[in-house]
């Protein structure tokens, strides 16, 4: 990708994620989490037993489709590029305490089984805070970041951010559309940090297909 | 409890235990793990989708039971003591990484709605490795292991070594008895270490009532 195109398509990225993303806004605490998913649940949002687990944990998502699915989970990359954060982007530079310079990884992949879409995830990453080997893999773009995370023997924790619902169509701009799910239909997300030596190694925010999950 | 007889329940403790932990194996790689959970679904236990999600995953095991229960899960502590380590204790030495005249604490838990008994949960911890607040909740005993470590924001990793099954009378010597299971059921359980500065924080030992789950 050319560089100007490059910037052009980060830029669309940030313009299509960041109404979702609520910079500064506290982690949920463990009630909390526990009372965003009855509600989501009661909320008109499909919910099975399985998406609830799923949506308030930490453990790695790809593992649990693996599970509930029975197949091996694929990432299928729709964007990654590095893109340098510039003085305009106050909100951000302020979230990850990064500097105008830093470089920022934009990624956007479908977790699937190559046949079904189950999560589309997007995710944003510091690369100052990563080692080589992290960085390489990153880039290759085609490994879950759960099994980064357990490749490299990462020690951090996960901070849930945000879990809500959106009615699908609202998600045709960002590129996610599912052929069997009702226009009106409520898709449930959810934000989340990575945190590593005490700073954000990672932004995630993930769509569920709720009717696969 | 004596000084005594606490040293007698420990070593009780660890003759209990000790079957189940094999000392120095190797964590379960990612597809490992897969495979586990399939075999033992296949294999006479039963094991629904929640209780695969759960066996498989690293999050938090008692958000997850308040999620599939929509209670709060608490903490009923059966056992709870520090015990000093002896030169006779060499597969724990070795596997902790410890010296004799270390402390280790010893913790037997259900993990229960006050109304049903979803989990027990057996935990050796080095306390040298421990701040002090950490430490004091510990031996509390009355906090879940998942909310001290997001209460301590706690960077770790968790590293499963086993997945199996057992029948549930031969774990009437431990204590644990299910009125409405079958003598002859499997109960499913697994094996995991909470690393922590590349050490060992906690070995964990959790027994899932298979019916509730």
């Amino acid at each position: 990708m050319k560089s100007d195109k490059k910037s052009d398509y980060i830029r669309l990225l940030k313009s299509k994620f960041f109404p979702f993303i609520e910079f500064g806004s506290e982690p949920l605490d463990w009630d909390t989490i526990n009372l965003k998913v009855r509600q989501l649940g009661s909320n008109n949002a499909i919910l099975s037993k399985s998406l609830k687990l799923i949506i308030s944990n930490t453990g790695s998502v790809t593992r649990a489709l693996e599970i509930i699915s029975n197949r091996k989970i694929n990432v299928k990359t729709i964007f990654q590029e590095i893109g340098v954060l510039q003085e305009e982007d106050k909100k951000l530079l302020k979230y990850l305490r990064l500097k105008p310079g830093d470089q920022l990884n934009f990624r956007e992949v479908w977790l699937t089984d190559l046949e079904n879409n189950y999560v589309f995830a997007f995710s944003l990453t510091p690369i100052k805070l990563l080692n080589n080997g992290f960085k390489e893999d990153l880039i290759k773009a085609d490994i879950p970041i759960g099994r980064l995370i357990e490749k490299h023997k990462i020690e951090c924790r996960k901070e849930i951010v945000k879990i809500s619902a959106i009615e699908h169509h609202l998600l045709n701009h960002i590129g996610i559309k599912w052929d069997n799910i009702a226009e009106s239909a409520l898709i449930p997300y959810r934000i989340y940090n990575i945190i590593y030596k005490e700073q954000i190694l990672m932004v995630i925010i993930e769509f569920f297909n709720p009717l696969l999950i």
